[in-house]
């Protein structure tokens, strides 16, 4: 009888390194290692976990590489509706976590996989996002997580491999790090705390640019499809943006957020690129969208964004809010320039073919010809009609 | 026969100075000028005012300070519910010409008035809030609206006060600005643009401190209380807040809306201390409300602003709506703290007894005691039902 | 210079029947009639009005049937979203009146009228439909509403038709009859009242079958596609439905609304067929939408039917809502049961290939295999943990 | 040392009757039964209620009546929000099962009982309900839960019982019913199947009146206070509503639902007063509401009614709704007058000092003199320019 196989989700960590040699030495299973690339690995990154995955005994490495998909089938909504979730957070991990998780599950389905494996603890999103998307996706693969189940300590993960042969230093990183394209995560120390901001040092990318300058980005149905006039896919453009505004130690922040279990959590974030990008959309549809498109967008985005980070993806309302989003990008078509400075960013404007502020039926300001003071009469007579028959019943009047 | 009196809405300027001789010559009416105050005018400003109103024939001129009320009524509520219009406006100018208007349509009745006159155009929203705030509370009183009936240019309205014997110097200044507690709005050249940003100048507070400084607000019950540990009523603080933070040019912004005649608009403002309050309180908020207090508060909180912006605070639904939001505030104390610097702000964390991250059933990081991996399990694959169910309807699975 | 063309939307009426006179003789406009047909008119009715508008000195007389594109653009979106306005009103008037007013801004541009008319009086809602439609479908064309300008009483329309060689009966009907394929609305003597019902009497369909009969409806990804097992197009099977059902007098009902002018009013109506085709809709959707959907589509159909009800079909947000209505309906298909009684229906019951109760991961009952007592003991301990945190912070704890 | 103390919800069934024995007899508990009457049960049935406690061993038997606060702390929020869940269900077992469990949970609080013991299964709602009102009011109080637990038929729980003396005969009802204030439900059968509506055989109430009457309902403040003219407190008015409705056998349908646990369910009930009491509030909140009251009205109340039935009452969104409903209420005045009839009920008229549609101000009707043909055009010009200003940048105008 052939060895079982397990798909583990492999990071490098001390985790998911302890998985594998667990996996393969306590339960007898033949590790196969997967890596989601949603954007925040560089090659040389991946080659560096793939190297260790087979130190650690996996059978088989593989990257899977999502950053496309990610954006199409996500990235591209959240900046649809502008979405920050908690006002704030561009949902740079939650968003990420769950496609990553669908790679995961699909290969797992497709290698006919008997087991499944995250390296996550019990006290979190991420095993949220991960046990849905397998058991969803793959409903006929079991679920193994050692970290959730053991409950050890960095302390035992590390005997344990030394143990196993693995001579390797884990130092712990005084800040938990999660590099993504829509953003890096960053969670320790301070963020464990109600009271205290991250110190400077803390962010991952530092300031190397104060000189302001003014860039501009143009959207097409409200897709990011250049960058000072230079055509670019969105994938290439996020990436390019976040390089250059990172410069600026823009886009850095702290979510206060409820997680899937009830209970509220704190993280830092820099997202420059989401954040410029979501703002710059935002006013360029100020100008676009009818009042009603505004008003209703926001309501579907709001719960858009919060299903997402709930590990709801997969909930055919998402399809259904998509599908508003979408139509609702029919105009967002234009450029909109911005203005990057040191640890911010102004909006300058836009210019758009379906500007409704420049208007040939009317235009703002004090004169205008599309109407006459009878007119305004008129209109303001019967808008404040229900409100006068109202007032009629107070007993003052 | 008496001669029959008007109220008329005063501002000092060119527009509502013509209005007095106009109602006065033209109408042979009694002209009572009324300049209400919510917060805008120095004392020494609004004795200008006066003057200049007694010179243009006022019998009467009356000034009515509705800062307290404007507070109490609306400002707490815009805070409570952290309500930037379209993400970005505290509603500045919507919300005070709210106010003025009530204040105007409750003198004008009590005064038994014949008239009531302001010298808005047919152009902009302030003619609907002042004709709706004056025929709802002082339906009897006939509104005559000189500039928007005549649509005389500023040189016609220059002449005819000179034929009138009134020989004064009307500048025209670049910007429009209006004044108020709640922000300052700057109107003009750029704003009337798409693409431009304002410029430097034209912003009335200037960058004047650099240093960067940490500061303390004190929420109760939703409510500020006190600003680096003294305690003050909430209108003093506003105003030492607004003094404080201006110092840093902190506060600015480009507000881009649809106005209540349908047309989009755009118009600069500064408001120092409705952005550090909201953004502060949104932050208490965080840690005190629970996940579904947030997300429907979002939803009352946006309609409160859309309808307080479009005229509406008279209609019974504010006052539910009202009722949602002070309730929602029962635990919504604690300090915020918060760091000013040049052109923007930090939030750097909170204290609060109800701070739900430091709770003593369940505490946010990578351990925790509440629940066991067995729970979590459990948890998940409930969670999960229906996400199952409804794929197992898929053909591929 | 040849003579000036008028677009009339022409019912056959007295209203417009003056209009077509007062337009040729008064105004000296070469009048063209328009009678949109929604599904209303028979081809009897149709003929009687083509006579009677070439009566009345209409040059060319059109019949524009829009029941296909009445149902394909509106009336599946009805459908989809439940709507009934109010709970109550399948806006039975309210969407056809805008489908007529569409088709006549269209025929009017297309043939390049001069003008367009209709006869609406100021005070309902029909003149906001067909002037807004009007204005923003064929802007160049001027609108002309002799009826709502002049206001004249029924006995002055009728002398000055006499006196223009227009020899005929006008009797005012006790009701006012609105015949629709989605519904047929009843107003006139108890409807002015806010205290009385309409008697039997009043109801343009009655009771003519007392026998009870099961009926079964197919559903197609939300749309109706067969009665009793034999396959329909949608618009033929509603009128087969409103005959079936309407010999039982099932639908009627009094709807109690706010005009878009901001007064209330009240009209009775009977629609046989969107009534079960909306509760036997809305009954399989429970079966196969996810809790996601149904409560987000509920919120999106409100608001449909609220911006139809006032007008703003044309609104682009009313095409994202669309898309959002249309993605939901992927998996509503199956077979609804009903059994039609005197006055009303009762739902059995619905089978769908789609049917979430009937899965083979979950059932509903006493016992159940999909999870274990330990599982739901997790859930529901996680599912707590945030109001266990709130309550920890109470005194009495 | 003592013997440990038990508080078990009693209903006098079989498998709370087992766990009297069990927690008895093999846990060593002194074991506290207690039924909470919410208005289902008789004083008959109570006496028999208790009689059986006594025989499986009950050391003390409690009866809490909560029906009042049930009303004031539910219903009547129930009723302002005219709540009927996916359009249906007046949430007659949800609001109840909450309501018996929070008074448990105090009666185990302030009765220091060691453990608190309910008899559900571990498939439903009612567990969700009972332990999360346990764990938040009580979170000291240790839960168990045999049944849920130990998994047993029918056949064994009949079998342990004789084993330890209780001889009684255990027939399984052909449906469960459950008898309350708010509607009772019954399950089985045909509930269990998508297709089959109940028989009338399955309704506990039948049909016993068909002569058609007259009746009318005031409410004050959106409460019920007057039945036929005749003063009542709330309560007191549903019982008979229920008992003069029933004889015409008003009020009954198959709810279908998605639980908290995430499958789909059903189940029939008979709600007469409930339904009536909504339907007629809602008529008489349209002629008192404004537009915007019963819009977002709608929305917090179908949010209430979702989160009642998910067992979250406990959350303080709840207190915030109620705030929003409560004030919405402050009109809701008014008698409004019903004719029942064999299975369904028409909603004739209302009367209210309050009526929006017969205001002194505007009339609904073909004449109106609040307004003029020139202000209706004035106010549908500016109301169709946003429509008009998108339209114009379409390509076809």
């Amino acid at each position: 009888m052939s060895q079982k196989k397990v798909v583990l989700a492999y990071s490098g960590g001390l985790d998911t390194s302890y998985c594998v040699v667990y996996l393969t030495k306590e339960l007898g299973l033949e590790v196969h290692t997967v890596i989601v690339n949603s954007g925040g690995f560089s090659q040389e990154e991946l080659a560096g976990i793939e190297k260790r995955a087979y130190e650690m005994g996996s059978k088989r490495h593989e990257v899977i590489d999502v950053t496309e998909r990610f954006y199409q089938e996500c990235l591209r909504y959240l900046l649809a509706g502008n979405i920050l979730k908690n006002d704030t957070y561009p949902l740079s991990v939650s968003a990420e976590r769950m496609f990553q998780s669908l790679a995961l599950a699909e290969y797992a389905r497709e290698n006919k996989a008997d087991y499944i494996a995250h390296g996550s603890t019990g006290a979190g999103n991420d095993q949220v996002r991960f046990d849905v998307a397998f058991s969803v996706i793959s409903p006929d693969t079991e679920i193994i997580t050692p970290i959730r189940d053991l409950g050890l300590s960095r302390q035992q993960e590390i005997e344990y491999l030394q143990q196993n042969g693995v001579e390797m230093s884990w130092e712990k990183a005084k800040y938990s790090i999660n590099k993504g394209i829509w953003g890096t995560s960053v969670g320790g120390v301070e963020t464990l705390t109600s009271r205290q901001g991250l110190p400077e040092s803390a962010w991952p990318t530092q300031l190397s640019k104060t000189e302001p300058q003014e860039i501009s980005i143009t959207f097409e149905e409200g897709e990011p499809v250049a960058l000072n006039g230079e055509a670019m896919n969105p994938v290439d453009l996020i990436v390019a943006l976040n390089e250059l505004a990172g410069q600026y130690a823009i886009g850095r922040d702290v979510h206060v957020g409820d997680t899937i279990l009830g209970i509220k959590g704190r993280v830092g974030f820099e997202a420059p690129a989401p954040l410029i990008l979501i703002k710059g959309h935002h006013l360029l549809e100020k100008h676009v969208l009818s009042r009603w498109q505004q008003l209703h967008k926001d309501y579907v985005a709001n719960w858009y964004g919060t299903l997402l980070h709930e590990a709801q993806y997969l909930d055919p309302v998402m399809r259904d809010m998509e599908a508003f989003l979408e139509s609702s990008q029919a105009r967002v078509s234009g450029t909109v320039y911005v203005t990057l400075k040191p640890y911010q960013f102004e909006l300058l404007g836009i210019e758009s073919d379906f500007d409704m502020m420049q208007s040939k039926v009317a235009t703002y300001g004090e004169e205008n010809n599309a109407w006459d003071s009878r007119d305004a009469k008129g209109f303001i007579k019967i808008f404040s009609n229900q409100l006068r028959i109202h007032a009629s019943f107070n007993d003052e009047n």
